[in-house]
């Protein structure tokens, strides 16, 4: 039995982090902190969670939560994530950072997307968190830097056809949309439910800053640089993303081989489900859940390849993935408080 | 280890007893029937269910069914139930269900609101599946008849206050909302995305077939006869059902004293939890999970008890419900299966 | 051709007003007023308003304001609507005031359940305006005190009913939910989509500062002093309001009688719509539009009249009644700018 | 005054034809069709409708209802409008054909993604009904082939900049979703609540029948000829289109350049509106009116525009346009029973 904590978790994160450790057979959660719910149990806030544990939020140093727990999750925003990470490093403890600060290798394309990074001597030993592709360094290391919700479904989506080098990578163009949990829950007036509601736009067109992750990552799949086009959508949901991903194929390269190749990169893993020929995901098919569903096409008229995946982002996109990586680091069971079921209909 | 069997496993009731069971540790799912899907996977049909179970829809007699079976769930319409039950209950397996031909007592009760009965030799036999109020008969029981899921919200937000004759009974009105999940999956109109989303409305005001089952159970509770109000609203959202329920007060009770009334009625339940002074549920705290929030206020100026409870209509007030009650007649443990945090958000 | 202008235009109230009086032809908007958005367009705040008006926001005093207007909408929070109002009166302005400061007839009711009252004076010349109750006042004042969008819903629902002296009065309840417009859009947490969305709760139970603008209406058509309980909710659509009002019927009232009350009692009302027996109102009906839609039911095993009411919350439950004001206290058409077909589906 | 008909009104686009012309000043509505609602008023069918019509849906022939128009509205599936449409070109009566059967001009195309085509003889004399290209033809034409919703945001996204040739044609990808309403009101599993509802997923992947419309348009525009990949996904809401549009620009396309050739191209269109630079629509936007909403991106690292476009599925990319076609086709301002604002929020 592991004692885990998790720093902030106050937002959509780290409740579901606390939801789910809640229901871990493995891990006892110990400590959960908030600067603004201070004093107040965790079912005040939620009432959701009431009867399930009586644990409260305190505004503790990592010091003090250092002091009781094995592992941490931190559910931080970038930039308060490294202020906070190298303490609990320090003091032995497994550490599941949330946010983006360790997520990209070369801290010049942090510091260009985000800001001016505090902390980059962690970044080499930081692991980047998806275990379809790092298990056994995950495995072994003590900084996790969990994924983004958007790049968990596009690298997922695109590292079969990218492995085999089945496409021309130059024209990888991803379209996504998630739901308004991946806004947080700060109150703000583009968050309200009577701007979301009945809505559906594009934002951050050409400039979010999963960008970088991203393509990080699929250069190393693909063993080249290059860029992509990513458009994040705002969808009328609470929970879910849907990454409608498109690139040109290379020459004879059969929907048959294509969807061949995907099932069996995945063969072995517990969570990523390939959906059968001329199937395509839903998101209600995965919410609640830590699946990510994938179903692939070929546009024989265009010769591209269209590659259709889902994703809880609350779950496989965060909280679930995180405490996937905890499994992996502690060797217990990988679905170990992951065995939900999707919450359908 | 037990089997077990659903018979009609094709609307969201059995679809939710699916979800239920495949994650239920004592239970062994063995069988599923369906006409319209026979021979499919439910993968194919529910791909939110794929990779969890390669069980077949299979259009089966109860005979067929019986013999790979210990506890057969029927998830059928009414009127269907009584044509199967039998069979079930003569080959000595445990029968929950979840229609309504065994709810009612009075044989001619059921039929001024339903059809014909054609079993009414075995309604002696069935207990009125509601744990809270029922658990000793339900764990000696061979057919319990699961109750409806209005009636559960109504019947268990009244009980503290009926038992301790705080009421004055023939005031008692239930307003209800449910979301559309209770209207089933057939292909009709009126449930169409279209037709329901942004939408509110009542509906079978004054004539809900629940209205019997309700009464029969608030009567029993307070040991006299009487009618109620009840009115159904149409919710735009899937799951949950929200009762407001109104009735004039005794003299001389303060809202602290049915504030405790209700504590202590359900501190032994893992299932109710009673809302702090002054809090009232949600259904989105509910939902997703088999607890029953209940909030309780008194209105000064009026003398009026208001109670507010939530469930989630296809957990709580179906498939849960009746797990629950297929843990008590086994003697499991009676969350078995049923530890599912609410989805919140 | 008016002018009008509008005090607080910033909020889901005034900009309903900008639409609507951007297609009213016997009106010119002249200017709308907010600190917040001083300086911007109404379209750079509201995209969906671009190339219909090229309107700013002015940061501006009511001295500003009231030399180009003829008529004033106060778009206000009550406590603010009566230091604003009195300015425009005494310009010689026709002011209707969408904000509570000016609704209750009794300042010590205003003051037990609002704040301290700084414009009493002006009480006295206030008219409530409800057109369907008070047009001949309305037609002849200068200072129209707009209904609460719950009020609308529940007097039009009960004016008949106690006109005609068929009800108990004392056992009247009415259960409302409302839209999510209801709350602005002021940011706070419980406002945020993943707050609303998939949920249904009751809020602020028995203590509602709609209440007493409620009785008081209802009694001077009882012609008695009684109290209400009232009950909202919040619903997961942007806008909308659903009423269903209980209470207990006198000796012998048929349901024909009842039905063809409210048939004749708004039988010249353009806006209130009466449903043909045995049907009820839903908000998806009314939305988008001035209308208020009226169910009646009797509950015969309980001797109760069920009424159910639909509004648009922003329309006939604030923006259009106004605008309908607007028209009566100039004589123009009643419906001008108000002929809007509800936006069905 | 002319008369108008609506052949085949019982479905959401007959409805949104039916809520448009009543508030059409230069119009009579005189007959709606329909086979399933023969003998049913339009507001029994549809209550929020009340009040505003007496019309009566009738089983008719082409026959009886040309005798009371001048023009008619086909709101009937692909293959049956072209079994009516030429009795009423054959009676001199004016045609806006909501289907697809006289959209396509080359009718080996039509029948290798639809049906075998009754009446290619008319096909030359329908006018493709996209005002913003072909105003001119439209006004002359007795037939005119509406366009499908996801073309009109697609051909009216890309057209200035096919026009000026800024994009590799054969690199335009257009990822688009609609709103439930697109599947009409026929009761199908896929189109409940409970299906829709907190989902979301692409379909007919690469094999949507829109295609060859919106690559006729393109390609003429173009002035050359080129397949492009089309993706259409079902969002959880009613009403509304986004296209998310991608090309590759030829060398030194400014951004400034781009915007500039998009407010220049629609600068005299009442019913486009592009949007300030670094903004983007949103289908809450639009929906309830008759606008298209274009937004314009370029994503430097990539060198790709990227267009997005709302539109009302149901107004522009439908009914409204129908009705702004016959505007045109009758010399009546283009705008008239259109002038409705965004119903937002």
């Amino acid at each position: 039995m592991k004692k885990a904590a998790i720093y902030g978790a106050s937002g959509y994160t780290g409740l579901e982090l606390i939801r789910i450790l809640l229901n871990h057979s493995n891990v006892e959660l110990t400590a959960v902190t908030s600067r603004r719910f201070d004093g107040l149990t965790v079912a005040e806030v939620f009432p959701a969670l009431s009867g399930l544990t009586s644990l409260k939020y305190q505004n503790a140093t990592p010091q003090k939560i250092a002091s009781v727990c094995d592992v941490i999750f931190l559910a931080l925003p970038h930039g308060v994530s490294m202020d906070i990470a190298p303490h609990f490093v320090g003091a032995g403890k497994k550490v599941i950072d949330l946010s983006a600060d360790y997520r990209l290798r070369d801290v010049k394309e942090y510091e260009s997307w985000y800001v001016p990074h505090k902390s980059s001597s962690l970044l080499s030993e930081a692991v980047y968190g998806l275990p379809e592709l790092y298990r056994k360094q995950i495995k072994k290391s003590v900084l996790v830097a969990n994924p983004g919700c958007y790049p968990t479904s596009i690298i997922l989506g695109l590292a079969p056809a990218l492995k085999d080098k089945f496409l021309e990578v130059s024209s990888i163009i991803a379209n996504s949309a998630s739901g308004a949990s991946g806004a947080g829950r700060e109150p703000q007036i583009g968050s309200l439910f009577c701007e979301v509601e009945n809505g559906f736009k594009a934002y951050k067109v050409g400039k979010h800053r999963h960008t970088p992750e991203i393509e990080q990552e699929l250069r190393i799949l693909a063993g080249k640089k290059f860029n992509i086009t990513f458009t994040p959508h705002l969808l009328p949901v609470k929970r879910g993303i849907l990454s409608t991903i498109y690139a040109t194929l290379g020459e004879n390269i059969s929907l048959e081989r294509l969807h061949e190749a995907y099932c069996s990169f995945y063969a072995e893993e517990k969570f990523v489900r390939i959906c059968p020929l001329g199937e395509y995901p839903n998101i209600s098919s995965v919410c609640g859940s830590n699946y990510c569903d994938i179903g692939v096409c070929i546009d024989k008229r265009t010769n591209r390849a269209i590659i259709v995946v889902a994703v809880d982002n609350l779950i496989k996109g965060a909280a679930g993935q995180a405490v996937q990586n905890m499994n992996i680091m502690y060797g217990f069971d990988e679905d170990a408080g992951l065995c939900n079921v999707p919450l359908y209909p």
